[in-house]
């Protein structure tokens, strides 16, 4: 089959690998359907080190189940299944708290012989724990927004749910990638009334008023905050979910966020140290939270509402492509020419 | 009147200076009872540099009030009353919020033309917000208790509180002096069954078996953190209630938390900057919580227990001397000598 494959900073190819088989009688073989690019793939993109053997890729996938070991009771041959951007064995305690990314047994696609989504087939392993079967078809017009809960619905969800966004809460969204758009749609499905959007490309920011910003802020740095500070009768916002992972996204949110607020995190931070003492986080009693979105655990949740068709968070993909070009849609994701490329596989 | 200053690092008087006076409608004078050292006293005197004026020491006293202003209402002439570590007008949106400490229109004792509480008598600014009347006398065995909620015992519940220590919840508490011994109480009060402190001063660390830690680690560092995870499985524990404030109890805190576990800080951090990147807090979904407590708003809660005898957060003093012997109690308490030193007015 066909697989997509990483050498090197810039250096994608799509390559022939060996079909992927059952191994373990708690695995599943999922033929897919649709992958997509992240955000967090450019971050190897732009560094990673050139070996011979490269590195398969991709970590958001929706397919059709193939075949499935012996144990695995869940999902069958022909189920049309979810699969987050973790897999976990959906019975530790981790899992049972909602932390799948801290499974016991669980692990990340790409690493310690499970290949990658941006594939023409994937082997799940402990498919029970992992995968979710949804009632469509393959040729759904939902399958985007579904897809969208493999990963960045699910981390958007993340921020918002693990900042405390509820009823009333101001909140600033730092980032107009598809992530930081998912934010702001599941700060609105919280509750939340004031939401503010730092990001400067319109067409995405306009995709945010419409996913439910109330303001969008272009300015970056002081100035940015500045105009939060104004937008907020100079308290800043309860709430605001960082949705980049650079260090200036870091310090924006300390700019921006009201006393005894909340700062929570879902760009993956490219930086180890940050300020967290008295003049940052301590004196106003800032809260800094977030991490990897245990996106497995938000799909049954968020499910119904894409189902019901009363969000679109598929309309996060601006650029369809086969996976064959799967090289271009990193290259147009990277100089910004789409916000996130879905694939056919 | 006399009153504490300190003129630079070691540096301690009891002077003359002049009396206070009401000098706004909304002002209380107080004649304090009971004043005491803070752990936090220790920072200027150890590098607080010199000046020929010096600065007013103490945030922590109870007393009677002797005169109010005109718009006082809510306490007069001869009530006893504790006066939390911050001023507050107790009616704006922080102050209904439970951060008083980040009030509109309040302030700290020691700056801006308020004076502090290691002295005979103090001027108290928006008396009707800040402080809480007690039925009791000066003279009653529980006024040693009482004093504790003006600081140490709300600093250690705030860290509990922010850390969401509930039934059931792990909880280590690094450090053993007062606020940390207080920690452990306060975690045992909201429900805590395992609280492991982190302490080696025996003495201290015995008064905190008596309020309730189960486990007592006396290694600093990697050794200490190797037995908090042996002691836990190898996971760490839910909360960790961080009462030190130097950097390598903020490593120990990273060390023995539990993925998905939260981080709750009541030291006042001597460091600006800290790791917050993926190896530390952002992988294993940490949060990081807490801040300078607002003691004002744990009063009422906590005065029950304390009136009622259910709770004596009053045994952390250790040692009571008079106004004229405070330059003694500063260095007992910095020679180790003494855990907390009350202070007679």
């Amino acid at each position: 089959m066909r697989a997509t494959y990483m050498y090197g900073a810039g250096d994608v190819r799509v390559i022939d690998v060996p079909d992927p088989v059952i191994q373990q009688p708690t695995d599943a073989l999922v033929r897919v359907v649709r992958s997509c690019i992240c955000g967090s793939d450019l971050h190897p993109y732009h560094n990673l080190p050139a070996t011979p053997e490269g590195k398969s890729m991709g970590h958001e996938f929706v397919g059709v189940v193939e075949d499935v070991g012996g144990e695995v009771t869940t999902v069958r041959a022909g189920d049309f299944v979810i699969a987050p951007f973790a897999w976990s064995d959906g019975t530790c305690d981790f899992c049972r708290e909602g932390l799948q990314t801290s499974c016991r047994h669980g692990g990340f696609w790409n690493a310690n012989g499970v290949y990658g989504g941006q594939a023409e087939a994937v082997r799940v392993p402990l498919a029970d724990g992992t995968l979710v079967k949804v009632p469509v078809g393959e040729d759904s017009a939902l399958v985007p927004s579904l897809l969208t809960l493999s990963d960045v619905y699910g981390t958007g969800y993340h921020a918002a749910f693990k900042g405390g966004v509820s009823a009333g809460t101001s909140v600033t969204v730092i980032g107009d990638g598809a992530v930081g758009l998912m934010a702001v749609l599941s700060a609105r499905q919280l509750g939340a009334e004031r939401i503010i959007l730092m990001g400067r490309h319109k067409v995405r920011t306009d995709l945010g008023l419409e996913f439910g910003a109330t303001d969008v802020v272009a300015e970056r740095g002081e100035e940015g905050i500045a105009k939060v500070r104004e937008l907020t009768g100079g308290d800043g916002t309860h709430v605001v979910l960082e949705a980049v992972g650079h260090m200036p996204a870091y310090e924006q949110a300390i700019g921006v966020v009201r006393a005894g607020g909340v700062i929570s995190r879902v760009g993956v931070p490219q930086y180890l140290d940050a300020p967290v003492g008295f003049p940052s986080l301590f004196g106003p009693n800032i809260t800094l939270t977030g991490g990897p979105a245990p996106a497995r655990a938000y799909i049954e949740p968020l499910l119904p509402g894409v189902l019901e068709g009363k969000v679109d968070p598929g309309k996060v993909f601006d650029r369809t492509i086969d996976l064959t070009d799967v090289p271009d849609g990193y290259r147009a994701m990277d100089d910004r020419k789409a916000l996130k490329v879905l694939v056919r596989s």
